[in-house]
Protein backbone atom coordinates (compact mmCIF):
# COMPACT_ATOMS: atom_id res chain seq x y z
CA UNK A 1 0.00 0.00 0.00
CA UNK A 2 2.58 2.54 0.91
CA UNK A 3 4.13 2.73 -3.06
CA UNK A 4 0.82 3.00 -4.32
CA UNK A 5 -0.09 5.97 -1.71
CA UNK A 6 3.58 7.39 -2.85
CA UNK A 7 2.32 7.00 -6.66
CA UNK A 8 -0.96 8.46 -6.29
CA UNK A 9 0.35 11.82 -4.11
CA UNK A 10 2.42 12.05 -7.49
CA UNK A 11 -0.89 11.84 -9.58
CA UNK A 12 -3.06 14.77 -7.30
CA UNK A 13 -3.91 12.53 -4.46
CA UNK A 14 -3.48 13.34 -1.02
CA UNK A 15 -5.38 10.00 -0.06
CA UNK A 16 -8.15 11.22 2.36
CA UNK A 17 -10.31 13.99 0.75
CA UNK A 18 -9.06 13.36 -3.01
CA UNK A 19 -8.63 9.38 -4.14
CA UNK A 20 -8.91 9.25 -7.76
CA UNK A 21 -5.43 8.20 -8.48
CA UNK A 22 -4.96 5.23 -5.84
CA UNK A 23 -8.53 4.14 -6.71
CA UNK A 24 -8.04 3.76 -10.33
CA UNK A 25 -4.42 2.23 -9.75
CA UNK A 26 -5.59 -0.44 -7.57
CA UNK A 27 -8.57 -1.26 -9.88
CA UNK A 28 -5.78 -1.28 -12.37
CA UNK A 29 -3.96 -4.38 -10.30
CA UNK A 30 -7.04 -5.79 -9.30
CA UNK A 31 -8.67 -6.48 -12.64
CA UNK A 32 -6.32 -8.88 -14.61
CA UNK A 33 -5.95 -10.67 -11.81
CA UNK A 34 -9.65 -11.59 -10.62
CA UNK A 35 -9.71 -12.42 -13.90
CA UNK A 36 -7.17 -14.52 -14.33
CA UNK A 37 -8.56 -16.18 -10.92
CA UNK A 38 -11.80 -17.08 -12.90
CA UNK A 39 -13.74 -14.55 -10.43
CA UNK A 40 -17.67 -15.54 -11.57
CA UNK A 41 -17.88 -12.47 -14.86
CA UNK A 42 -21.32 -11.19 -14.24
CA UNK A 43 -20.19 -10.69 -10.33
CA UNK A 44 -16.88 -9.47 -11.26
CA UNK A 45 -18.98 -6.82 -13.11
CA UNK A 46 -20.78 -6.01 -10.93
CA UNK A 47 -18.04 -5.20 -8.34
CA UNK A 48 -15.74 -3.83 -11.06
CA UNK A 49 -18.97 -1.11 -11.65
CA UNK A 50 -19.45 -0.66 -8.04
CA UNK A 51 -16.00 0.18 -7.51
CA UNK A 52 -15.05 2.41 -10.46
CA UNK A 53 -18.43 4.12 -9.42
CA UNK A 54 -16.63 5.43 -6.34
CA UNK A 55 -13.48 7.78 -6.96
CA UNK A 56 -13.52 7.55 -3.02
CA UNK A 57 -13.10 4.04 -2.82
CA UNK A 58 -9.66 3.88 -1.86
CA UNK A 59 -10.12 6.11 1.45
CA UNK A 60 -11.01 2.52 3.09
CA UNK A 61 -7.92 0.71 2.25
CA UNK A 62 -5.79 4.26 2.84
CA UNK A 63 -6.96 4.66 6.38
CA UNK A 64 -6.20 0.80 7.46
CA UNK A 65 -3.05 1.42 5.72
CA UNK A 66 -2.30 5.02 7.91
CA UNK A 67 -3.33 3.40 11.10
CA UNK A 68 -1.60 -0.22 10.71
CA UNK A 69 1.75 2.37 10.47
CA UNK A 70 0.91 4.44 13.47
CA UNK A 71 0.23 1.63 15.56
CA UNK A 72 3.60 0.42 15.00
CA UNK A 73 4.64 3.83 16.75
CA UNK A 74 2.19 3.40 19.68
CA UNK A 75 3.77 2.32 23.17
CA UNK A 76 7.23 3.64 22.32
CA UNK A 77 8.08 4.86 26.19
CA UNK A 78 8.60 8.91 26.60
CA UNK A 79 7.41 9.10 22.69
CA UNK A 80 5.35 12.50 21.95
CA UNK A 81 4.25 11.04 18.70
CA UNK A 82 0.45 11.40 17.99
CA UNK A 83 -0.62 7.76 16.84
CA UNK A 84 -4.31 8.88 16.70
CA UNK A 85 -6.72 11.63 16.23
CA UNK A 86 -10.62 10.67 15.66
CA UNK A 87 -13.87 12.12 16.34
CA UNK A 88 -17.61 11.89 16.59
CA UNK A 89 -18.89 14.79 15.93
CA UNK A 90 -19.13 15.81 19.31
CA UNK A 91 -15.91 14.66 20.97
CA UNK A 92 -12.38 15.13 19.43
CA UNK A 93 -9.72 12.94 20.73
CA UNK A 94 -6.21 12.23 20.15
CA UNK A 95 -3.63 9.70 21.72
CA UNK A 96 0.21 9.88 21.98
CA UNK A 97 2.94 6.98 21.74
CA UNK A 98 3.89 7.43 25.09
CA UNK A 99 1.22 7.93 27.03
CA UNK A 100 -0.30 4.20 26.83
CA UNK A 101 -4.54 3.80 25.94
CA UNK A 102 -5.49 7.45 27.24
CA UNK A 103 -7.60 9.70 24.90
CA UNK A 104 -7.21 13.41 25.53
CA UNK A 105 -10.52 15.04 23.91
CA UNK A 106 -12.17 18.19 23.42
CA UNK A 107 -15.14 19.55 21.67
CA UNK A 108 -15.28 18.58 18.09
CA UNK A 109 -14.80 21.77 15.79
CA UNK A 110 -16.79 22.81 13.12
CA UNK A 111 -15.75 22.35 9.32
CA UNK A 112 -15.23 25.04 6.91
CA UNK A 113 -16.25 23.52 3.23
CA UNK A 114 -18.10 23.74 0.07
CA UNK A 115 -21.79 21.99 0.25
CA UNK A 116 -23.36 20.00 -2.10
CA UNK A 117 -26.66 20.97 -3.78
CA UNK A 118 -29.56 22.24 -1.50
CA UNK A 119 -27.22 21.60 2.10
CA UNK A 120 -25.92 24.07 3.93
CA UNK A 121 -23.49 24.84 7.17
CA UNK A 122 -27.14 24.51 9.20
CA UNK A 123 -27.45 21.01 8.27
CA UNK A 124 -23.58 19.97 9.29
CA UNK A 125 -22.59 18.11 12.03
CA UNK A 126 -19.50 18.83 13.38
CA UNK A 127 -16.05 17.32 12.64
CA UNK A 128 -16.75 13.39 12.81
CA UNK A 129 -15.29 10.13 11.96
CA UNK A 130 -12.01 8.23 11.92
CA UNK A 131 -10.43 9.28 8.47
CA UNK A 132 -8.41 12.03 10.25
CA UNK A 133 -5.81 8.92 10.86
CA UNK A 134 -4.38 9.75 7.77
CA UNK A 135 -3.35 13.76 8.60
CA UNK A 136 -2.19 11.84 11.64
CA UNK A 137 0.12 9.53 9.25
CA UNK A 138 1.40 12.76 7.36
CA UNK A 139 -0.90 12.12 4.31
CA UNK A 140 -4.48 14.03 3.66
CA UNK A 141 -4.08 17.75 4.28
CA UNK A 142 -0.44 17.06 5.44
CA UNK A 143 0.44 16.17 2.23
CA UNK A 144 -2.04 18.97 -0.08
CA UNK A 145 0.54 19.99 -1.94
CA UNK A 146 0.32 17.18 -3.90
CA UNK A 147 -3.20 17.74 -4.72
CA UNK A 148 -4.07 21.59 -5.88
CA UNK A 149 -7.18 20.17 -7.64
CA UNK A 150 -8.76 19.31 -4.50
CA UNK A 151 -9.86 22.58 -3.72
CA UNK A 152 -12.39 22.61 -5.83
CA UNK A 153 -14.18 19.68 -3.39
CA UNK A 154 -13.39 21.57 -0.42
CA UNK A 155 -12.51 24.87 -1.01
CA UNK A 156 -9.48 27.53 -0.84
CA UNK A 157 -7.29 27.85 -3.40
CA UNK A 158 -4.39 26.15 -4.46
CA UNK A 159 -1.79 28.12 -3.15
CA UNK A 160 -3.94 27.20 0.20
CA UNK A 161 -2.90 23.83 -0.30
CA UNK A 162 0.97 24.46 -0.76
CA UNK A 163 0.29 26.63 2.24
CA UNK A 164 -1.23 24.06 4.83
CA UNK A 165 1.68 21.17 3.90
CA UNK A 166 4.77 23.97 4.61
CA UNK A 167 2.73 24.95 8.16
CA UNK A 168 2.69 21.55 9.23
CA UNK A 169 6.38 21.05 8.75
CA UNK A 170 6.76 22.93 11.93
CA UNK A 171 4.96 20.49 14.35
CA UNK A 172 6.02 17.53 12.44
CA UNK A 173 8.67 15.09 13.99
CA UNK A 174 10.42 14.75 10.72
CA UNK A 175 9.49 14.25 7.10
CA UNK A 176 8.38 11.07 4.98
CA UNK A 177 10.77 10.19 2.57
CA UNK A 178 8.66 7.61 1.18
CA UNK A 179 5.95 9.89 0.25
CA UNK A 180 7.64 13.04 -1.77
CA UNK A 181 5.85 15.90 -3.05
CA UNK A 182 6.60 17.21 -7.08
CA UNK A 183 5.73 20.50 -6.63
CA UNK A 184 7.76 20.77 -3.33
CA UNK A 185 10.72 19.79 -5.69
CA UNK A 186 10.11 16.39 -4.21
CA UNK A 187 10.27 16.85 -0.16
CA UNK A 188 8.84 14.05 2.00
CA UNK A 189 5.21 14.62 3.40
CA UNK A 190 5.23 16.30 6.83
CA UNK A 191 5.29 13.43 8.95
CA UNK A 192 4.46 12.32 12.87
CA UNK A 193 2.60 14.85 14.82
CA UNK A 194 4.96 15.94 17.89
CA UNK A 195 2.58 17.30 20.69
CA UNK A 196 5.37 19.50 22.20
CA UNK A 197 5.71 21.11 18.50
CA UNK A 198 1.71 21.87 18.75
CA UNK A 199 1.61 23.20 21.84
CA UNK A 200 4.78 25.72 21.46
CA UNK A 201 3.80 27.04 17.98
CA UNK A 202 -0.08 27.16 18.51
CA UNK A 203 -0.31 25.57 15.28
CA UNK A 204 -3.16 23.03 14.89
CA UNK A 205 -3.06 20.26 12.82
CA UNK A 206 -5.14 20.59 9.38
CA UNK A 207 -7.31 17.86 8.52
CA UNK A 208 -9.33 17.46 4.74
CA UNK A 209 -12.73 16.25 5.82
CA UNK A 210 -15.97 15.20 4.98
CA UNK A 211 -18.73 16.93 5.76
CA UNK A 212 -22.10 14.44 7.18
CA UNK A 213 -25.33 15.74 8.21
CA UNK A 214 -25.95 16.31 11.50
CA UNK A 215 -29.12 13.91 11.35
CA UNK A 216 -28.20 10.13 10.91
CA UNK A 217 -28.65 8.13 8.31
CA UNK A 218 -28.44 11.55 5.69
CA UNK A 219 -24.50 11.12 5.28
CA UNK A 220 -22.30 13.35 3.59
CA UNK A 221 -23.25 16.65 2.24
CA UNK A 222 -20.06 17.99 1.68
CA UNK A 223 -16.42 18.41 2.24
CA UNK A 224 -13.68 21.09 4.08
CA UNK A 225 -11.21 21.47 5.93
CA UNK A 226 -10.83 21.64 10.16
CA UNK A 227 -8.49 21.85 12.73
CA UNK A 228 -7.78 19.46 15.59
CA UNK A 229 -8.71 21.05 19.02
CA UNK A 230 -5.37 22.57 20.52
CA UNK A 231 -6.94 21.57 24.04
CA UNK A 232 -6.01 18.23 23.23
CA UNK A 233 -2.11 18.49 23.08
CA UNK A 234 -1.77 20.47 25.88
CA UNK A 235 -3.30 17.98 28.29
CA UNK A 236 -0.92 15.38 26.31
CA UNK A 237 2.13 17.08 27.16
CA UNK A 238 1.09 17.69 30.45
CA UNK A 239 0.72 13.85 30.93
CA UNK A 240 3.40 13.37 29.07
CA UNK A 241 5.66 15.36 31.69
CA UNK A 242 4.38 13.55 34.76
CA UNK A 243 4.97 10.37 32.99
CA UNK A 244 8.39 11.12 32.14
CA UNK A 245 9.00 12.45 35.72
CA UNK B 1 -11.68 11.84 -24.95
CA UNK B 2 -11.84 15.78 -24.05
CA UNK B 3 -12.82 15.19 -20.74
CA UNK B 4 -10.85 12.39 -20.01
CA UNK B 5 -8.00 14.25 -20.82
CA UNK B 6 -9.15 17.49 -18.76
CA UNK B 7 -9.38 14.99 -15.76
CA UNK B 8 -5.95 13.36 -16.46
CA UNK B 9 -4.46 16.91 -16.31
CA UNK B 10 -5.75 17.25 -12.77
CA UNK B 11 -3.75 13.91 -12.05
CA UNK B 12 -0.33 14.52 -12.95
CA UNK B 13 -0.39 13.79 -16.34
CA UNK B 14 0.69 16.13 -19.62
CA UNK B 15 -1.07 13.52 -22.30
CA UNK B 16 2.26 13.24 -23.92
CA UNK B 17 5.12 11.82 -21.92
CA UNK B 18 2.89 11.00 -18.80
CA UNK B 19 0.23 8.92 -19.33
CA UNK B 20 -0.07 7.22 -15.85
CA UNK B 21 -3.44 9.07 -15.10
CA UNK B 22 -5.30 8.84 -18.20
CA UNK B 23 -4.60 4.85 -19.08
CA UNK B 24 -5.95 3.95 -15.14
CA UNK B 25 -8.73 6.56 -15.69
CA UNK B 26 -10.13 4.30 -18.82
CA UNK B 27 -9.07 1.39 -17.95
CA UNK B 28 -11.27 1.70 -14.78
CA UNK B 29 -14.25 2.40 -18.02
CA UNK B 30 -13.41 -0.44 -20.23
CA UNK B 31 -13.38 -2.96 -17.73
CA UNK B 32 -16.61 -3.26 -16.64
CA UNK B 33 -18.16 -2.65 -19.87
CA UNK B 34 -16.05 -5.46 -21.47
CA UNK B 35 -16.83 -8.33 -19.00
CA UNK B 36 -20.86 -6.76 -19.45
CA UNK B 37 -20.38 -7.52 -22.66
CA UNK B 38 -19.41 -11.03 -22.19
CA UNK B 39 -15.86 -11.14 -24.20
CA UNK B 40 -14.74 -14.48 -23.14
CA UNK B 41 -12.62 -14.27 -19.87
CA UNK B 42 -8.92 -15.57 -20.47
CA UNK B 43 -8.84 -13.43 -23.58
CA UNK B 44 -9.86 -10.34 -21.23
CA UNK B 45 -7.65 -11.17 -18.98
CA UNK B 46 -4.64 -11.34 -20.88
CA UNK B 47 -5.74 -7.83 -22.72
CA UNK B 48 -6.50 -6.07 -19.65
CA UNK B 49 -3.10 -7.55 -18.13
CA UNK B 50 -1.04 -6.13 -21.08
CA UNK B 51 -2.93 -2.67 -21.15
CA UNK B 52 -2.09 -2.19 -16.89
CA UNK B 53 1.41 -3.27 -17.65
CA UNK B 54 1.95 -0.21 -19.89
CA UNK B 55 1.27 3.73 -18.17
CA UNK B 56 2.26 4.91 -21.88
CA UNK B 57 -0.83 3.24 -22.99
CA UNK B 58 -3.21 6.08 -23.16
CA UNK B 59 -0.49 7.83 -25.12
CA UNK B 60 -1.82 6.57 -28.69
CA UNK B 61 -5.76 8.05 -27.67
CA UNK B 62 -4.28 10.99 -26.49
CA UNK B 63 -2.68 11.38 -29.85
CA UNK B 64 -5.29 10.64 -32.33
CA UNK B 65 -7.35 13.13 -30.06
CA UNK B 66 -5.13 15.95 -30.93
CA UNK B 67 -4.80 15.36 -33.92
CA UNK B 68 -9.05 14.91 -34.82
CA UNK B 69 -9.22 18.25 -33.00
CA UNK B 70 -6.58 20.21 -34.90
CA UNK B 71 -7.72 18.67 -38.58
CA UNK B 72 -11.13 20.34 -37.39
CA UNK B 73 -8.65 23.86 -37.55
CA UNK B 74 -7.05 23.05 -40.57
CA UNK B 75 -7.62 25.03 -44.37
CA UNK B 76 -8.66 27.84 -42.81
CA UNK B 77 -8.27 31.18 -44.89
CA UNK B 78 -5.50 33.17 -43.85
CA UNK B 79 -5.27 31.43 -40.69
CA UNK B 80 -1.96 31.04 -39.02
CA UNK B 81 -2.67 28.24 -36.33
CA UNK B 82 -0.31 25.22 -36.55
CA UNK B 83 -2.53 22.53 -37.46
CA UNK B 84 0.27 19.62 -37.23
CA UNK B 85 4.17 19.15 -36.18
CA UNK B 86 5.84 15.72 -36.68
CA UNK B 87 9.27 14.21 -37.31
CA UNK B 88 11.12 11.51 -38.28
CA UNK B 89 14.72 11.28 -36.90
CA UNK B 90 16.41 13.37 -39.61
CA UNK B 91 13.74 16.77 -40.74
CA UNK B 92 11.30 18.19 -39.06
CA UNK B 93 8.08 19.70 -40.33
CA UNK B 94 4.87 21.67 -39.66
CA UNK B 95 1.58 22.22 -41.76
CA UNK B 96 -0.06 25.42 -41.12
CA UNK B 97 -4.14 25.61 -41.34
CA UNK B 98 -4.04 28.56 -44.00
CA UNK B 99 -1.42 27.18 -46.16
CA UNK B 100 -3.04 23.94 -47.09
CA UNK B 101 -0.83 20.83 -47.25
CA UNK B 102 2.43 22.36 -47.32
CA UNK B 103 5.11 21.33 -45.13
CA UNK B 104 7.55 23.79 -43.62
CA UNK B 105 10.87 21.08 -42.61
CA UNK B 106 14.11 21.95 -41.44
CA UNK B 107 16.77 19.41 -39.62
CA UNK B 108 15.25 17.73 -36.76
CA UNK B 109 16.73 18.43 -33.84
CA UNK B 110 18.95 16.77 -31.30
CA UNK B 111 16.65 15.82 -27.89
CA UNK B 112 17.85 16.23 -23.94
CA UNK B 113 16.79 14.01 -21.87
CA UNK B 114 17.65 10.78 -19.14
CA UNK B 115 18.54 8.03 -21.06
CA UNK B 116 17.80 4.34 -19.76
CA UNK B 117 20.65 2.20 -17.84
CA UNK B 118 23.57 1.37 -20.46
CA UNK B 119 22.41 4.04 -23.46
CA UNK B 120 23.58 7.56 -24.04
CA UNK B 121 23.71 10.33 -26.18
CA UNK B 122 25.54 8.26 -28.46
CA UNK B 123 23.33 5.89 -29.15
CA UNK B 124 20.17 8.56 -30.06
CA UNK B 125 18.41 9.35 -32.93
CA UNK B 126 17.45 12.77 -33.50
CA UNK B 127 13.79 14.11 -32.31
CA UNK B 128 11.39 11.37 -34.17
CA UNK B 129 8.04 10.48 -33.99
CA UNK B 130 4.51 11.84 -34.80
CA UNK B 131 3.66 12.41 -30.79
CA UNK B 132 4.45 16.38 -31.02
CA UNK B 133 0.86 16.43 -32.30
CA UNK B 134 0.55 16.51 -28.79
CA UNK B 135 2.07 20.10 -28.11
CA UNK B 136 0.01 21.09 -31.51
CA UNK B 137 -2.86 20.56 -29.88
CA UNK B 138 -1.78 22.37 -26.28
CA UNK B 139 -0.96 19.38 -23.96
CA UNK B 140 2.61 17.54 -23.96
CA UNK B 141 5.25 19.72 -22.76
CA UNK B 142 2.51 23.01 -23.04
CA UNK B 143 0.97 21.82 -20.25
CA UNK B 144 3.77 20.71 -18.42
CA UNK B 145 2.73 22.59 -15.16
CA UNK B 146 0.10 19.93 -14.85
CA UNK B 147 2.95 17.42 -14.49
CA UNK B 148 5.61 17.95 -12.23
CA UNK B 149 6.79 14.74 -11.65
CA UNK B 150 7.52 13.95 -15.28
CA UNK B 151 10.74 15.87 -14.28
CA UNK B 152 11.76 12.30 -13.14
CA UNK B 153 11.39 10.88 -16.40
CA UNK B 154 12.73 13.36 -18.65
CA UNK B 155 14.83 15.47 -16.92
CA UNK B 156 14.84 19.15 -15.79
CA UNK B 157 13.05 20.39 -12.22
CA UNK B 158 8.92 21.17 -11.30
CA UNK B 159 9.81 24.88 -11.37
CA UNK B 160 11.05 24.10 -15.47
CA UNK B 161 8.15 22.41 -15.72
CA UNK B 162 6.15 25.45 -14.74
CA UNK B 163 8.34 27.71 -16.83
CA UNK B 164 7.65 25.85 -19.76
CA UNK B 165 3.86 26.18 -19.41
CA UNK B 166 4.04 29.88 -18.77
CA UNK B 167 6.53 30.81 -21.94
CA UNK B 168 4.17 28.69 -24.17
CA UNK B 169 1.57 31.36 -24.01
CA UNK B 170 3.63 33.88 -25.55
CA UNK B 171 3.44 31.94 -28.71
CA UNK B 172 -0.69 30.51 -28.95
CA UNK B 173 -3.41 32.07 -29.88
CA UNK B 174 -5.45 31.78 -26.49
CA UNK B 175 -5.77 29.22 -23.97
CA UNK B 176 -8.33 26.23 -23.57
CA UNK B 177 -10.48 26.50 -21.03
CA UNK B 178 -11.45 22.75 -21.64
CA UNK B 179 -8.13 21.31 -20.38
CA UNK B 180 -6.96 23.37 -16.99
CA UNK B 181 -4.05 23.33 -15.12
CA UNK B 182 -4.62 23.28 -11.22
CA UNK B 183 -0.84 24.63 -10.30
CA UNK B 184 -2.00 27.84 -12.14
CA UNK B 185 -5.06 28.61 -10.76
CA UNK B 186 -6.57 26.40 -12.91
CA UNK B 187 -5.68 28.29 -15.91
CA UNK B 188 -6.08 26.72 -19.50
CA UNK B 189 -3.53 25.11 -21.56
CA UNK B 190 -1.41 27.58 -23.71
CA UNK B 191 -3.32 26.17 -27.17
CA UNK B 192 -3.46 26.71 -30.67
CA UNK B 193 0.94 27.90 -31.92
CA UNK B 194 0.66 31.07 -33.93
CA UNK B 195 3.36 30.95 -36.39
CA UNK B 196 3.56 34.89 -36.23
CA UNK B 197 4.31 34.59 -32.46
CA UNK B 198 6.54 32.27 -32.87
CA UNK B 199 9.17 34.21 -35.39
CA UNK B 200 7.91 37.52 -33.47
CA UNK B 201 9.27 36.12 -30.18
CA UNK B 202 11.63 33.51 -31.03
CA UNK B 203 10.53 31.54 -28.94
CA UNK B 204 10.10 27.74 -30.13
CA UNK B 205 7.65 25.36 -29.48
CA UNK B 206 9.06 23.20 -26.29
CA UNK B 207 8.15 18.93 -26.74
CA UNK B 208 8.46 16.27 -24.29
CA UNK B 209 9.14 13.08 -26.58
CA UNK B 210 10.67 9.93 -26.29
CA UNK B 211 14.17 9.13 -27.10
CA UNK B 212 14.69 6.72 -29.83
CA UNK B 213 17.98 4.67 -30.72
CA UNK B 214 19.51 5.74 -34.30
CA UNK B 215 19.54 1.90 -35.20
CA UNK B 216 15.76 0.64 -36.53
CA UNK B 217 14.10 -1.74 -34.26
CA UNK B 218 15.69 -1.21 -30.79
CA UNK B 219 13.07 1.63 -29.84
CA UNK B 220 13.20 3.75 -26.87
CA UNK B 221 16.27 4.52 -24.71
CA UNK B 222 15.30 7.63 -23.10
CA UNK B 223 13.12 10.68 -22.80
CA UNK B 224 13.45 14.50 -22.70
CA UNK B 225 12.54 17.73 -24.02
CA UNK B 226 13.39 19.25 -27.07
CA UNK B 227 12.21 22.66 -29.08
CA UNK B 228 10.61 22.99 -33.07
CA UNK B 229 13.28 24.18 -34.94
CA UNK B 230 12.64 28.00 -35.80
CA UNK B 231 13.20 27.86 -39.34
CA UNK B 232 9.68 25.50 -40.01
CA UNK B 233 7.83 28.87 -38.32
CA UNK B 234 9.90 31.41 -40.66
CA UNK B 235 9.24 29.75 -43.31
CA UNK B 236 5.54 29.17 -43.21
CA UNK B 237 5.51 33.12 -42.29
CA UNK B 238 6.46 33.95 -45.42
CA UNK B 239 4.28 31.47 -47.40
CA UNK B 240 1.06 32.89 -45.59
CA UNK B 241 2.06 36.25 -46.02
CA UNK B 242 2.38 35.45 -50.08
CA UNK B 243 -0.27 33.70 -49.28
CA UNK B 244 -2.87 36.49 -48.03
CA UNK B 245 -0.79 39.16 -50.47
Amino acid sequence: MKPLIAQALHMGDECHNRNAAATSLLFKRFAPAALEAEVPQAQLAAALRFWASNDHFFLNLSMATCKAMLDAGHGVKNSSLVTAMARNGVRFGIRVSGTGDAWFQADASVVDGLYFPSFGPDDAAKDLGDSAITETAGIGAFAMAAAPAIVKFIGGTPSDALANTLAMTSITLGRNDAFTLPTLNFAGTPGGIDVRSVVDTNIAPVINTGIAHKDAGIGQIGAGITRAPLHCFAQAVSKLAATVG
